[in-house]
C-alpha cells in the first residue's frame, strides 16, 4: 500500500430500524458495527476473505478505539461506510473509518481503532508474512 | 394487492461479523432484524417511506410472530431476504418472509409477522385511507 | 420434571437504553436476548452451565419460535424474565418465557422456543442422558 | 463532586450470549452497551433518572469516545461495571468506564466518553442548573 494512495472501501446502506434508539437517532454502539462491516468489505475487495483469515487460525481483535460522533443518523437514511488501512505493524493494524451521509456527504461518524493479531491459543501473532505483504502493497 | 401476483421485495446482504455468536453462525434474534429490514425495502420499492408513515402518526407494531429456523447463516454469508404482505386487514397487516441463502437459494429462516397500526396515543387505530388502498393495489 | 410444579426461572432486570428504538419502546428483536438470558439463569440455577454443555460438544439451536407481543416495554423500566421447560424429548427441548413488568406483574409478551440438539459436526444428536435425567427431574 | 471521592456506580450481570461474536468473546461493540448501562445506574443510585431529563427535553448524546480492550470477557462470566463522573462542564459531561471479571477484579475493558446536552431541537444546551447541581455535589 502506497501511502499516498491508499485504498478506500466504501459500502452503502440504509440505516435499520433496530439500530435506532429512544432519542430518535442511530445508537451510538451501532457505529462500532458498521465500521467493522467496512472492515469486511475492504478485505473482501482486495480478494481475501476474513472468514479464510480466521480458518487459518488467526484472528484480529479490538484493542484502541478513537472515535468522534459528529452528526446523528436517522432510520432509512443512506449512509457510506468509508474504511482505509492507518497503519500495518508485525502484530498489529489500524483501520480509519468515516460514516458520511451518502447524499450530501456530509461526515457523521469518523473512527480509528487498533488491532492485534492473535493466534489460536489466544496469544499476539505475528500477522502472517503473505497477508502481511498484501497489506503493504 | 392481487393474491395471484404479490409484490416480493428482495434484499440482499452480507451478513456481519456482530451478527455471530459464540456458536459461529448467526444469532436467531437477527432474523427478526433482516425481516425487519427486509419490511423497510418493501415499503421503499413501492414509494413509501416507513420514517413518513411515523411522521404522520401512525407506528406498526409487532403484535404476534411466527418463525422456523432452517439452517444456519454465518459470517460473510451473502443472504437475501425476500418479504411480502401477507395479510391486510383494516387495523393489522401480516408480513411473511425467507431469508435465502443468495447463491443456492436454500431456505434458512422463515416467519410471518402481524403487526397492529397504533396512533400516536398508543392506541390501536385503522390504518389510513389512502395507506390501505396502496396496501390493497 | 412433573408437570405439576415445574421450576420456573425469574430474573430481573432494567431495560438497557440500547434496547430501545426509534418509537421510544424495546424493539421487538430484544425480547429474543431476554428470553435467551432467561434459558441461561434456569440452567445456572439448577447447578449446570449451558457454556459446560457446549464445552461438552452439544448445542442447543432455535428451531421454532412462536411469540406474542401484548404491551411495550420502555428505557429504564425494571422487567422480569421467567422461563421454564415446557417439553423435553430425546432431541429437542421446549421452553416457555413470559416477560413481566416486575411491578405490576402485567405479561409484556410471552413465547415458546423449541431447540434443537446438535452435535460438534451440526448433526441432530441425542440431548446427552445426564442432562436428560436432570431435565426431567 | 469532590475529586477526593467521587460516587462510583457498580453494576454486575453475567455475560449473555447474544453478546458474544463468533470468535468466541463479546463483541466490541457491546462494552458501550454496557458502558451505557452504568451510566444509567449511576444516575438511578443518585436518585435521578434519565428517563425523566429526557421528559424535561434534554438529552446526552455521545461525542467522543476512548476505549481500551484489555482482555475477552466470555459468555456467562459474571462482570462488573465501573462508572463514575470524569468531568462537568457547563454543555458537557465525561464518564469514565471500567469493566472488570467480578471475581478476580481484573480490568477487561477502560473507557472515556464526553456527552453533549441537547435540547429538544438538538442544539447544543447548557445543562439545567438542578442537575449541574447535583452533579457537582
Amino acid at each position: 500500500m502506497s501511502k499516498a494512495d491508499p485504498h478506500i472501501s466504501e459500502t452503502s446502506f440504509h440505516v435499520r430500524y433496530a439500530e435506532t434508539d429512544a432519542m430518535g437517532f442511530v445508537h451510538h454502539a451501532v457505529y462500532l458495527v458498521w465500521f467493522e462491516e467496512g472492515r469486511s468489505a475492504f478485505i473482501r475487495e482486495q480478494g481475501w476473505s476474513y472468514a479464510e483469515i480466521e480458518r487459518s487460525g488467526y484472528f484480529l481483535v479490538a484493542s484502541d478505539l478513537r472515535a468522534r460522533y459528529l452528526k446523528a443518523a436517522r432510520y432509512d437514511q443512506l449512509v457510506t461506510v468509508r474504511v482505509w488501512l492507518a497503519q500495518v505493524k508485525s502484530r498489529q493494524l489500524a483501520f480509519a473509518c468515516e460514516v458520511l451521509d451518502s447524499e450530501s456527504r456530509d461526515c457523521l461518524f469518523s473512527a480509528n481503532l487498533k488491532l492485534h493479531c492473535l493466534n489460536r491459543a489466544g496469544k499476539i501473532a505475528r500477522i502472517p508474512s503473505d497477508w502481511q505483504a498484501w497489506l503493504r502493497e
